[in-house]
């Protein structure tokens, strides 16, 4: 009996469990996207038929400016999850990202739970690996391995320092990571990005990241789900257990670290995400400086109860909202949205 | 069976309903006037009895610098309504606008629902039509035929953007929407005003719309009754019903909005409404640069429910609001409102 | 049967009734005083003991910087609220106010009520009448014969606009007061001061008056007792019991109050009352710019329905937190206190 | 029966029973510290294991800038309360406070329930006598007294103003103190510092304490444990039960009290203290300006009702809360900690 796997399979488990049961947000911090506001175009001239979401990132086409982010794979569960989450993509032209990957490169048994090519054959699909394995025998072998096994368009390297610290057992050796993301960012033939988990890159974080190489960034900045709160109802450790109260308002917020990262980088490819609620929230984020914008544990609920028509109607939502949106500020086309002025914060 | 007549009347029929029993403002957004107070004159030199409301607008002498937002017609309910807040302007001296005249234009039996002038002799009264509707038939004629049905003395086209995108099958085609604006604006006799539904004119929109030769401008700030959250109740669609919510702080506010069209236009003749509670909001309203104070869903109720007289007694209640307000400050006169210099912001 | 007097007498009551039972504050106001705290002196280099709370005003030496607000008069009951009001500010070295002598001016029956200048031989009485009688055959004599009725060390003018405008037939006109002002002010033997009663004296108020000769004001700002409120309980008319609450946040906090007055008239003897609830207050007041603070309805409960040890028990316990105040910003003396830079707005 | 010595019990065991059981915060007044938050640093580039917290104060190495406040001592409860704390203070590094030595100077008899050496042998111990008692017959020899009988590595005097006057029958003497001070500061063997008991020390106190040769400061700052309050509910004074209300948003913020002490003293060893709560609040009272962070009330319950394992538990949730901070925010010394810029007010 592989003890590790069953581990790892229980772990995964227990997150959805928690991330759809549990109060898992911060307190006293939002995504700061509620303090923005748009200044409606009383008279927009332009038919609502005619707005286009359509855009591109990294050079692929794509039909919207939505991601489904990161959140699982290496179980049965989760590879229907991942099944519902893809053809509700494909059907919208949603790019998709997976979960860590790292127990399907460990054993490779677990490799189907993240092959959904077969139900999204052209929207972007993004593997995923925490940053931190590589401290952990995990290179640039392993990193390939995951891209193939995926067939994925690009990989996304997460950044989850506090995660791994109120997790029992985490993987807490952070030093000298940079130079090995580099190392991976040159040696892949897909796009190599970096993305946090939920706490936000920081101004330093993204320049140290963008001079190394790193093609994309996603802040997947604070205001949603705290990976500190969930590993908090996973321990048993009761000092981190009572910790995880002083952290409650930890992080960046989704609106700040869109700026921080655009600060002194205006042209990486930048995923907003972390604690999106609806189209309106997306569309802030295009016009503070975002090309995606990214939604989590919003769509997991309806991935895991519901079929995929509960799913592909959340999106549409999103979708709608997101036109209407841009209907109001008079805004036809992802661009237009992007350099628009009328977004400004409430007095 | 005329089915359309059939599906416009239930449609007026709702939004009276609907604007009366459920909750259709918006949450997270005020007209901003709260934001202001005025500094009292504690020794104004005036007597009460001599403070005077009475004012122009474009060239009409006026009794009060009060208006009966556009609201309905088209159906024998509203006929009556119509009927009770032309006799209660009369008596009081406000102007009136009507609903919107577009299924009269289109079946003239109905048009006896928006003739009011045997009862309102000689007080403004405006005919509205949806400005989007130039881009679905209507034109210079039916503007026309509009303001003679009414025997109006003005006309106003309104801006209703996202009430259209939230409504089913709304008309959403807004291109090239300006010049047949303008069209219309040169071509009547009487002065052509635009105004919104809720959501505010925003300063482009207004400098434009007063580039084109438009003669008023009404706001209809945010603040008040929000059109997206009444077209949500009406809904069937889930996709808009739940998409209303992340619209619920959309617009741009009353008092926002006042500042916005008097940015470049200094002396169009601008009228504030939405959200307006009583005669201290008018009086802000004024004194920020308003030349009319417009209250609509707040007279509704008394419309519909009772008689005349409560009609009477809010807009008496209004008045006195007014005119305590006036004395408070020191001002005996409408233009001294108007250039005071006690409206302050809230420190 | 003198209906008049009867009628005086019914407001009278109601007045003290409503302010002590009803809620009788604005909304969405407050004094201000509250956004100011004393940054404290850890080390006072002092002894509690030495700390001295005597003053003067307009000359005359007190034991402490405190007033009894002016409150009533003219019945019965009042008359004997008067004697505990009095027999208290003797035992403590407060001045005192008495409530308008308007009634005992008209009718000499009444003068008794208002005669507590034996009960309080050395302390500061304050006769009051209101500014607008000088427009209803009040004048020079009317106030002298008040001064005198109550053996007063000053008298003092309210002016009460919107209470005079939401009172059923209140006395609403104020015109050409200011010149009627500056004649009492430049003819009675007893110096003149004007109050206001819970709205505060604005600015270009106050520059008026003391240009017109007045000697003192008491801001009697906005924050406490409004008396919008009390007269809209009175009322039976349901225009002013509803336009009640577009007022609720009328005014000119006490704070700001201070302020307007002090602005260019840096030396003319102040006193800050409305609102003031404790010696912290007070300290407050006096930081700001006050010569003296006073209380109203706050000691009009134990006045009324307690003894006058209560009523002493509560003016203590103001003096204490007063004394404890200074110690902690290490201030002596009143001078002290009124030229500390301990007192700073709020983060 | 010396009844001195049994009111002196009393005491120190109403104060003990009212901090725990009472609800002794002060309202309206935070820490300050709420205000601020840490930018997270995504990519440390350092292990969390490799984190040390270790530091010096006053030239003594110590494993952690904690400190546990002055707090007890003189009753047999007291004495237990010490041995709790020193075992947990010595077991994990901390330093640690006595509470008011005044008792067992005066009677020898008391000396052991501060004799705490025992069981601390390596780490800071801080011998504490009230500065008011300089006025008092206390002088050098008292304080010799007391580091002696302690065998303490310094000396703190608190300031308690407002504490000894709500206090019935307090010492409130405080004239003439600091010269008092520089001479105990002067001929004292062992440093000499001077802290507040939780209203915070204000920048003028703190400039007069560093001339007069005071070796070290704790703000003990306001947020935290009122002792107004706390007498409050001792007191049988009906007058200092109600003016206790009027104090309740009294003193200087932690936060800011740290600001006032640095402004012009920056090398002064700097304690924080004052309603520190856990881990995170200490690192940012360190990243602001202090060398060490003090807890005082929050370790009392488990002190007193629990064994000293509960007492451990909550000092390692502290430290695992600080190394938490500092991992998150990459810096691997306490000293990188200090001089860290991502600290930053909340947007
Ligand atoms: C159940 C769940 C699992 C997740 N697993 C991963 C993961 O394996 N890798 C990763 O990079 N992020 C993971 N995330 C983080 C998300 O990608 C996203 O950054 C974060 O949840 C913030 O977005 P949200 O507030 O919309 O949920 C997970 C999130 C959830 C809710
Ligand atoms: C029941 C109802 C019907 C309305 N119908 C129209 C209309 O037909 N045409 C129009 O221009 N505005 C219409 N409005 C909008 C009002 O004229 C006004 O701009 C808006 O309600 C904001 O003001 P309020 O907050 O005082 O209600 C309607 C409002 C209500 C409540
Ligand atoms: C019952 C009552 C009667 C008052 N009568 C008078 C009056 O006759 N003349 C006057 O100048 N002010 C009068 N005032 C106003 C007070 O003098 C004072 O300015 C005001 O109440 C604000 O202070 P407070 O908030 O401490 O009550 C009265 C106040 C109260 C509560
Ligand atoms: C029960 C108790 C007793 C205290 N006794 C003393 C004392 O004797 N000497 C002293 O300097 N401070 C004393 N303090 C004040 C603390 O040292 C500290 O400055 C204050 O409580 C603020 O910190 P906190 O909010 O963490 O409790 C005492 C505090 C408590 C709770």
């Amino acid at each position: 009996m592989d003890i590790s796997k069953d581990l790892t399979e229980k772990r995964k488990t227990e997150h959805i469990r928690i991330s759809l049961n549990e109060d898992v947000e911060g307190k006293n911090i939002t995504t700061g996207l509620e303090n923005y506001r748009f200044i409606p175009n009383a008279l927009p001239e332009l038919s609502f038929d005619e707005i286009s979401l359509s855009t591109t990132f990294l050079n692929k086409q794509m039909r919207t400016p939505f991601l489904i982010s990161s959140m699982t794979g290496g179980t049965d569960t989760a590879y229907q999850i991942n099944q519902h989450l893809a053809l509700a993509a494909q059907e919208k032209g949603w790019a998709i990202g997976l979960g860590s990957m790292r127990a399907a490169v460990e054993n490779e048994d677990l490799g189907y739970t993240f092959q959904i090519r077969k139900w999204a054959p052209d929207i972007p699909i993004i593997a995923n690996i925490g940053a931190v394995q590589l401290n952990y025998d995990f290179g640039v072998d392993q990193c390939k391995q995951a891209v193939e096994m995926a067939e994925a368009d690009m990989l996304v390297l997460h950044l989850n320092t506090l995660q791994e610290v109120f997790q029992p057992e985490g993987d807490t050796n952070f030093s000298n990571l940079l130079s090995k993301i580099e190392g991976i960012a040159n040696s892949l033939d897909v796009p190599v990005g970096v993305k946090e988990v939920g706490m936000g890159i920081d101004e330093k974080t993204a320049d140290r990241l963008t001079s190394a190489g790193v093609q994309f960034i996603d802040v997947a900045g604070a205001g949603g789900t705290s990976w500190i709160q969930v590993e908090s109802y996973r321990s048993n450790d009761n000092i981190r257990k009572e910790a995880a109260e002083a952290f409650l308002d930890w992080g960046l917020p989704t609106a700040e670290s869109i700026f921080a990262v655009r600060k002194n980088n205006f042209s990486i490819p930048l995923i907003a995400s972390g604690g999106l609620k609806n189209g309106v929230d997306a569309a802030k984020s295009i016009a503070l400086g975002a090309d995606l914008a990214g939604f989590g544990r919003l769509l997991l609920a309806s991935a895991v109860e519901k079929d995929v028509e509960a799913l592909i109607l959340q999106m549409e939502r999103i979708e709608f909202e997101m036109r209407a949106t841009m209907f109001g500020i008079g805004a036809g086309h992802i661009e237009e949205l992007a350099h628009s002025e009328r977004l400004v914060k409430k007095a």
